[in-house]
């Protein structure tokens, strides 16, 4: 009776410690516990796609995210729900969505933008970079000889006021063969949507963020290199009273052998308007493949900060290190896809 | 290993202008965006029934409402959540479930009690009806030559009294070829439920709302008419110092053509006991069905108040409109079900 | 497509008078409704198992408690959260799990550990006893002639301190022919997890508690007999500026006939440091098989308290009653497994 639907997911959890430095009274704030969704997100998801002839098909995924270590989870769908249109034209999607900048990363990374070491939470600085919004279209072209790309809108939803909280984005991508080129784009107004209360306006600020990442891939079989430029532009009153630009640079490897993976990472984010706020991140991670869909993780990661910058683990917002502090977080665990 | 569940839903999602007229101050409230549940609301739902012998089933449903714009979505199941056994002397459910002005009203409106046109939003005025309730007992009878019929039981739950927020309602129906005939009434005791904030006294009144519905529909083949007279009583203290009446007629007409289908409908809410408190409600929509499970639609709906009523779309609660103003919603989507 | 994931749960809703005795001010506290789980939680869970060869397999449990009457629940899942590893060491399960004295009572008491005479609740007197706890780790034996037990790590997750809020337990059981016998220990720090009002320190606590439970049962075909002897340990400021220990002891008897069982349960909880605050527990339940999925049930539960005992149903937290008060549930519904 479930010809229609299919049910997926993931249950990762592990050990884990969490080294968030000192806090701004000198006392240090490390724990040890379980932590759910170190090597990739857990979550449970609804999916269906229906020829409707034609050449059209129309398709829907509902996803949630889950805490597997304790159980908690939002609330409806916080990761994915989105239904879309397929055909000659690509596919047309209406919802809560990846945006261009996760799609392009989840090509580039080292780590798939995924789990503790997702480069999502660490380029641009403060923040980081969102991954999912809701609201959005999108629409994803076909594969064109290797080149294929996608547009999306965000819609702000403000009363008489179509830019407020609004975004657009775009990626153009390149694979052939070992080669795999990404650039994506993003402009975000960020009205209300600042809440880091790091920044210097959490909210009722009107400016924009633009995002450009740059990043290549190459496998040479024995490894595959991972590569990535970007800048973010912040507007004055988001994060400083003037600017501010930061440049991200992104060097990565991965080494498979037998059911195996080794994964290192290296991360620089560098402030250009605002001195001693630059943050690295470096990240090492071996998985052992049990089976497709199951595997054992561990996984490293080290977040140091200058003075002037207070990036943490999972991005500025939920875990903001204080200014000059270097954060690390050590996980191992198992995650199981079903 | 699923025989024992089906899970089904809706995922429905669109363009929407949202124009609430304006607030107390003159400001418009108008938006632009993305909307769920337009054509019928977006839904993932978990059902099985399981035949005991003897003619008897055991029967459950579990149903939650989503927002497929944004992913959003209530903890638990916040439409159906009931359990019952069915045999020769119908149905008996117990749990979360339609009452039976909803029962009543998805057989005779033009829009089938759902999407952004649906009649419960708007019949009676000020909050229109409720649709689901908790804590319902409610037996359904087989049909007999056509006849059918419901009567449901609303516990109210409250310590040392059976009455506050209780309710109960029944539902008699006639079908027989292209006649359909169907009455409801339902009593509810309001003293903790009545939460709108443009009602005089928003809890702890324990006045009842009285509410009575007789309508039919009639397929002439190349089209189908639809229409309803209900009366919704108030009690004083719910919506005005004295008692309030609100008269209520619906005229519609579908028109289906191809895979294409017409609707339109207009509703009036005439209140007897307040001047100047009345009401208009129209919409017209288009359906494509570009499958059994996939449609696309255009809907608009446009209600104009009296100066001394407010009503909004999607009912008085969550979006009241100012005393006198026009409210209006056209969305234009795709709906998809699994 | 489901392969790797199976749906199930419950639905259990019925009819309940619930009698809470009198409030502080003398006032009766007594309500008529329909009720969640008087037999058995409701829930829906999706679980798989996967073989991955050499005697291994991956599993994860998800499951969350709803509430049938009303369709609330629990954003994510509640209940249990899960993932873990089977072999011949044994299963190895990490994240939200039920602990050892669940384990426990679920093969000793008269009623399961489930519904609304879960020996659970009563059990310690004060709070009851914990059944599911977040961020477990869990070792659980495999079967040796009878014998099989399991350990249960619950990491406290506090910064810099890696005592407050864990803790620890232990299983150990063996079953032969008619004859169950468990053992059960558990030691809980207590800093942020004690909620209940009516204790001392309801927060910021470092006290622990201590739980043994001895238990068996014995099946005489005809009847099956369950007994039951444990003492709960409070440090001091937990629930009484002294230590405090409870004694409790349990002794029930299940009835089996045809599809019928008749189940009867007497607790008694004696305080060996506070004077009269002792409580008793008495249940009696009739339970119908109408299938192996579908039960009809009629409980009755009753709580009589010392002027210096607040137990309630469901535990203190929930429904504490008035020192001295006695506490009675009366429910009749139908119990449906997916």
């Amino acid at each position: 009776a479930q010809s229609s639907v299919t049910i997926y997911g993931v249950v990762d959890t592990g050990f884990a410690n969490i080294d968030q430095g000192d806090d701004a009274a000198g006392q240090s704030i490390n724990r040890n516990g379980l932590e759910s969704g170190m090597n990739s997100a857990s979550r449970i998801g609804f999916k269906g796609i229906e020829d409707l002839g034609n050449g059209l098909k129309a398709e829907f995924v509902l996803e949630n995210g889950i805490s597997t270590d304790s159980g908690d989870g939002g609330a409806g769908f916080s990761r994915l729900a989105f239904v879309g249109l397929n055909g000659g034209f690509g596919k047309v999607r209406l919802g809560r969505q990846e945006n261009q900048m996760k799609e392009m990363l989840g090509k580039i990374d080292t780590f798939g933008a995924a789990g503790i070491a997702n480069a999502h939470d660490f380029i641009g600085g403060y923040d980081g970079l969102p991954q999912r919004q809701p609201n959005m279209v999108v629409w994803q072209s076909q594969n064109y000889g290797g080149f294929n790309g996608s547009l999306g809108y965000i819609f702000g939803e403000a009363n008489d006021d179509n830019s407020a909280n609004s975004g657009w984005g775009a990626r153009l991508g390149y694979g052939n063969g070992p080669l795999n080129v990404q650039f994506a784009y993003q402009k975000q107004d960020e009205t209300d949507l600042i809440t880091d209360t790091n920044l210097v306006d959490p909210a009722g600020v009107s400016g924009d963020t633009k995002t450009a990442l740059l990043g290549a891939t190459y496998d040479f079989g024995a490894f595959k290199l991972h590569g990535l430029y970007g800048e973010k532009k912040y507007d004055a009153g988001l994060v400083a009273t003037e600017d501010v630009k930061v440049r991200s640079g992104l060097i990565g490897v991965s080494v498979p052998f037998g059911a195996s993976k080794i994964r290192a990472e290296y991360i620089n984010n560098s402030n250009k308007d605002i001195d001693d706020a630059d943050s690295d991140v470096w990240a090492l991670s071996y998985t052992y493949a049990m089976s497709k869909r199951t595997t054992l993780y561990a996984t490293y990661v080290n977040v140091s900060n200058d003075d002037g910058s207070t990036l943490g683990l999972g991005g500025g917002d939920d875990a903001a290190a204080s200014g000059g502090e270097t954060v690390s977080g050590f996980g191992i665990g198992i995650n199981h896809k079903f």
